[in-house]
């Protein structure tokens, strides 16, 4: 006969620790943000209390009654256990023990799932994925509980549902369980917490180090490989929230269960820097939108409040506050205590968003995302530069891709994943066919399309090979820069792309210098998009707009969504696209040649249900050509104040756009110059030759400049 | 010579009175809120003060260089002298008396302005409107400082500007001067205003009383004329912000330097009751977007700033005080430090938006608005129908059209003006060719298009003659219901329209049934279009969409606007269409019949400027018919929610629509029954005879109802 372990240690000793409950329980009164949270939580589980209580027989697949009857049931046994811990309310206690009671008469009734998602079935859920969370959720449950039940009830429940639980995601499912992927990590959290609850030093060790406790897989192998050694999950910023919470609550229990491990120290301090990196990833509170991401998730989503308090917790960082106090959301678990105290101690500090390069892949060398930032305050300018690697099946087809924030808002966009989470009259609230065919492709993204095929082909698992590489990146207080390239996108052709946000003492904000080289052997067609947010106000394209009909641009990879309103040369010298986003002006300025058109589109042809957003984009063409460079610069500008009835600088200053790719005695420069209307003038230099020591020289307007390194900003006196 | 009689009283004694300064000097530092705005006005003044006064010679029309100089101009002579008087700092005086003798210079100079604006130019604008606003601050500036100035410069100003710009806007264009109409408003006060500073009582009597002081013109005929008694402006509340100022300004100066007028009592306190009835024109802080009304304008702007303060000051009503808050703008003037002291002694009240009927025309017999409000909370449901007359040029072909606003945003939505006010790039920023051609039509308003022609043929002069007759207007708990008709729209066909806001016990929010009839003798085409605000989810109607072709849905009156992106039958009994606005669902359930059609439209054919906003529409088609009604009802519902995963509620609750219009022994009864998804149902019953009081009978399901009145909401028990 198995002897519970929940018996002989003093419970709750999980997530939650005597102690902590003895610090809320005896300071409580002291912190209104904490009471507050009490009184709101209790108010929403006594609503749950008062129905009856439903465990049912498990039947339907995701969204289902069923799946979202039990979700319910594994947050309302944590809560209503937090609950019994902080109040001593019995209620609570009751509520969890018979529930717990009801499942562990289920369980052993239950076979696979019986509408299983592919290979990994559940058995209260189609997929394992979900009963694992399920589990995660309630071993905590159980854990703020176990110390009250007689040691009949503790049997049943250990042996008739936690210990088969845990059994199945394990050992019962090695291929996830061992896997290094976030499904994995669920499991090994479930599994290892079931653990330590139970005083199962099996189930531990698995969780830990694999199935076969060999440390090939399991939980320390999943911190190793899954974050980049800055912290950058190879999936985006989206799945990096979901990935979190399995990683920051086992860290937690083993945090607790075997402190010797140091776990939060482990590999460079990877789970903090996760948590922090996952916040560097946000503007205004949502994450960067890229690859499968539904954009309005963001810093305040349960996984980050959970994260940012166990991370504070640990380290007591203040600006860890400042993001706590904006997501609003206190926790009755010891560490959410201590955000409430440090909270109402006023001691939050502002949150140093960063320019920064966050390397992909596990040892850096998967390519990068670079974030430039002029400021911290809300309106901030942010620009975020996609130069890493395919982040597996969510990923999309945007090498070198990037976006642009402004004033609060997205700016320059990436459509994010096509998908109306929950909504179950748009394909049952899953990614719709659109997310395939056209929110994944190139041309729904800021990059260069080929051929207007997608890159690799619109094949993720080829894309997953190829990474592109980072040229350089720099941060200094005039220039912000970085360059990158990739050569296996389209097989015999080199994309290479150098953007930088630059400084200038006559403008408002900064100017964003985009410099993107497109080399093939054979000619092709290139497309350049820009998907903006805002009203066009003007441009100086002699276009021909199709008034009275239209159609779409293409038939596929995204084309066949596109319908193209306007279109018309791209002269040689300047063009400039003006348009409004709330109540600042940007004006896009391009440099023509090659015979390029600029096309404008609107989302939405060849999509009868009304299942995207009418969004508007530019497309600069170039029809055939071995090479092209594309020259942009993206200037933030004015005000219009509809309130007051004032409009500032609604014109664009910048007046020239100059480039040359020979420039003078090194052949392999590019020379972008920008001439403003104060008369300023500046020209970035790039040299093909990446390296931090080379020395270049050039001659410009008559002067020779010298200088170290691939790149230089010279700033150009008056003549 | 002329005798000034600035030099016989101690100035200022206009707008603001030596009492309001005494006040402010002696108690601004316990008043903090005042203190921040005296801060934040001396940083913005001391700015303009460093520059070179520039005080051109008129030459630009509106927008153009010299026009917004001397706007600027006058508003910073008037704040400067607000900063003298209140810090006696003299650089303020020096800068306005420096300004003051530079226009006092130029003015007699001055001949008609080189771009004249038509009939009515000015001297230093290109028309006389914004030379009474600039003559409105500008003597409010000298009554700043002239009790500091020298005789002689008293007698220059007087005498070079002042007196010959009141002459000129009154004798010299009796036209604008004696029109009941804002622009004779600007006039009057700035005449009269100049007449009290300058002791002239031959211009302040014509101010009151027109040029011949007879009462038939003048400002008191204006306050008669101009309000309706409910306090409504005819050409809509965005005119109303505009109209407003000239006679909360006017007034003040009036009762300051008259107080035996009693001006602010006059006429049943018309001017108290305009400045209430404007903030009960917005929702979520902004007008209702009527006629030409650019939809960021609310009760924030600085007209309504002044208004709601000077109410305050002479009424003391907390209530205004929130409004005060919400504007968060402290004027240095003794009515605004009195708001300043208000709210910081934490005296606000919340406003009470109610519903309400605002009868239109100077007897309340032209039509009127109606308002049904469901709470007064942030997010509360407001329903505006527009019953009223045309609202002279500015007034759109929208005759019984209606608006919703749910959850603070706009839902069923009124297209506003099409005009980017101050962008150059934008046609000058004047009114777009658009708004003629597409924002006043019919089609582009939520109300009934006869065979795609306009209201009144689009002739505002036509409309101007008819206004609806509203049948009835009542508020209850249960139910808020209105009913108006007009028979000239078109002639030979009458459009009678009842709306209504009911409360359900099952439902979340009320629900809104409109019932549309048109009745003609021959046959004609009936469309319907509702205009909304969001991402449509689902529908029931077959329809074929226009996926790879998009043609515009007609070729005149609007309709080369419209994309038709998809169409098809609606079939008898009840279809549905279901949006999402942010995170809640709003469901429009309509009633089939006569062969109707369902038009899914989306705005931006023939726009090759992009000057429109690429909005949504439902339109009903009824081809061929006599007669049809309209039925339909819209439920708002559900939340969705990205940050927490889960949707509630996605479904509409309405089950079932059914109407008769022949349900029983009176055959002049329409009824609509609805029935919801909880079992719970009920009948609106609305008679063609609109009388009070008489006494209906109606046998519905079995049972006899009877009632008085125009309507009966009946309640259905389940079978
Ligand atoms: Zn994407
Ligand atoms: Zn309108």
């Amino acid at each position: 006969l198995q002897v519970a372990y929940a018996q002989n240690v003093a419970h709750p000793n999980l997530t939650v620790t005597q102690a902590d409950i003895e610090a809320i329980r005896t300071q409580l009164s002291e912190v209104p943000g904490a009471q507050a949270a009490l009184t709101s939580l209790r108010k929403k589980i006594d609503a749950v209390i008062a129905l009856p209580m439903d465990v049912p027989v498990p039947q339907d697949a995701g969204g289902g009654y069923t799946h979202e009857q039990h979700k319910r049931n594994y947050q309302a046994m944590y809560e209503a256990g937090l609950l019994f811990q902080v109040t001593q309310d019995t209620t609570y206690l009751n509520f969890v023990r018979k529930m717990l009671l009801a499942y562990a008469d289920l369980y052993p009734t239950l076979g696979i799932h019986p509408k299983p998602k592919e290979q990994t079935p559940g058995k209260l859920f189609w997929q394992s994925l979900n009963e694992a969370m399920w589990l995660v959720y309630t071993i905590q449950a159980y854990d703020s509980v176990a110390s009250q039940l007689s040691a009949e009830d503790r049997t049943l429940i250990e042996t008739n549902l936690l210990r088969p639980a845990a059994s199945y995601l394990s050992a019962g499912q090695p291929q996830t369980f061992n896997k290094i992927h976030n499904h994995g990590t669920w499991a090994a959290a479930a599994v290892g917490m079931t653990g330590y609850v139970l005083n199962d030093q099996t189930l531990v060790k698995q969780a830990l180090y694999g199935l076969d406790m060999s440390g090939d897989a399991g939980f320390l192998q999943q911190i190793t490989q899954l974050f980049s050694p800055d912290g950058y999950y190879a999936e985006g910023p989206y799945y990096q929230r979901f990935a979190l919470m399995p990683f920051v609550l086992f860290a937690k229990a083993i945090d607790v269960n075997q402190p010797e491990l140091k776990i939060f120290e482990y590999q460079d301090q990877a789970l903090l820097k996760a948590v922090r990196t996952s916040i560097q990833l946000s503007y205004n509170k949502l994450f960067f939108g890229i690859n499968d991401a539904i954009k309005d998730k963001g810093i305040d989503t349960i996984e980050l409040v959970h994260g940012i308090a166990i991370a504070y917790d640990i380290t007591s960082d203040p600006a860890l506050l400042a993001i706590a106090q904006r997501q609003n959301n206190i926790l009755l678990t010891g560490y959410g205590f201590r955000v409430a105290q440090g909270l109402d101690q006023g001691l939050a500090q502002p949150f140093q968003y960063q320019s920064m390069q966050l390397r992909d892949g596990q040892a850096g060398d998967q390519g990068a995302l670079a974030i430039f930032r002029n400021g911290i305050d809300h309106g901030h300018q942010a620009l975020v530069m996609k130069n890493t690697s395919q982040g597996l099946g969510h990923g999309h087809f945007d090498k070198l891709h990037w976006l642009y924030f402004d004033n609060g808002n997205e700016i320059v966009s990436d459509y994010g994943a096509a998908r109306f989470l929950n909504i179950e009259a748009k394909y049952g609230g899953h990614y719709l066919p659109e997310n395939n065919t056209w929110a994944k492709q190139t041309v729904a993204h800021n990059t260069v399309v080929v051929d207007e095929q997608s890159h690799f082909d619109g094949d993720w698992q080829v894309g997953q090979k190829s990474a592109p590489e980072v040229r350089f990146f720099a941060v200094s207080d005039d220039i912000q820069i970085t360059s990158a390239s990739i050569a296996q996108a389209y097989p015999g052709t080199n994309l290479t792309r150098t953007m930088a946000m630059v400084k200038s003492a006559s403008l408002e904000h900064p100017l964003i210098v985009d410099i993107f080289k497109v080399t093939s052997k054979s000619k092709h067609q290139y497309d350049l998009p820009l998907h903006f947010q805002g009203q066009l106000i003007s441009h100086t394209i002699s276009a021909t707009a199709h008034t009275s009909k239209l159609e779409p641009l293409g038939k596929n990879n995204g084309y066949q969504y596109l319908w193209a309103r306007a279109q018309g040369p791209i002269k040689p010298g300047m063009s400039q696209v003006t348009w409004l986003n709330e109540n600042r002006f940007y004006t896009y300025s391009v440099l023509g040649g090659d015979d390029q058109q600029m096309i404008f589109t609107q989302l939405g042809a060849n999509d009868p249900n009304f299942n995207l957003r009418s969004e508007s984009a530019l497309i600069r063409r170039v029809k055939s050509a071995k090479q092209h460079t594309y020259v942009s610069v993206l200037e933030t500008h004015g005000e219009y104040n509809g309130t007051s009835e004032y409009t500032k600088n609604a014109r664009s200053s910048v007046v020239e756009l100059v480039a040359s790719s020979a420039a003078g005695v090194d052949e392999n420069i590019d020379v972008v110059t920008v001439t403003l209307v104060s008369g300023e003038s500046f020209s970035l230099a790039v040299a093909e030759d990446s390296s931090s020591t080379a020395e270049h020289t050039l001659e410009l307007n008559g002067k020779t400049f010298v200088w170290t390194g691939p790149y230089s900003l010279l700033t150009n006196t008056k003549n």
